[in-house]
């Protein structure tokens, strides 16, 4: 019998503005969450790397959970991979124009100062 | 001679998207955004009010730093009284749609689950 990976996902009706912002609040997953945008359902390696995210494997796990307990995106286990997706029609729904004002901020605006 | 109280707030080309999400990342600074916002330009104690507010005096001073601090809002000193307001041009021109955002979201879904 195998075990499931344990991967829980807010249901739509917790998700929080303020839980939904302190996730998004960090350059690295923003620019994981903007990539992400840009490239689709993505196997953790290749967000990674389309991201520009030069940092440790757990460190990038890390920010995928924070992003996940936030209802930000949402893991599929498809077999030995985990593959990333936005919860783009959930985030729409609740904060109208939130992920589309991240989309469309300048990559020069993006990070610390 | 007089001392004048220091209000530094950054130059609107110093803001950036990870500091103002993590200053807004907070129900209760989210609630005094949305009340400024409705209100507009106002004194500490009636914006502290307006936005349904029981929290210390002091408190709600270190909400009011973090969201200058991010370029959030501004302070204009006014006599002894502290006049708050959104700095809703700088806000809109860097991170287009995201102050519109917040204010979009529904009530319910500002705060903690």
């Amino acid at each position: 019998m195998s075990t499931p990976i344990e991967t829980p996902h807010p249901n739509p009706a917790d998700l929080r503005l303020a839980t939904v912002l302190a996730a998004l609040a960090d350059p690295a997953r923003l620019s994981a969450v903007r990539a992400l945008a840009a490239i689709g359902e993505s196997p953790c390696t290749e967000l990674q790397q389309a991201a520009g995210l030069t940092i440790s494997r757990s460190t990038f796990s890390h920010h995928q959970r924070v992003l996940r307990e936030a209802g930000v995106l949402k893991v599929r286990v498809d077999g030995a991979r985990r593959m990333l997706s936005l919860r783009r029609d959930d985030l729409d729904a609740y904060f109208p124009g939130l992920l589309n004002a991240v989309l469309a901020t300048a990559p020069e605006r993006i990070g610390t100062r």
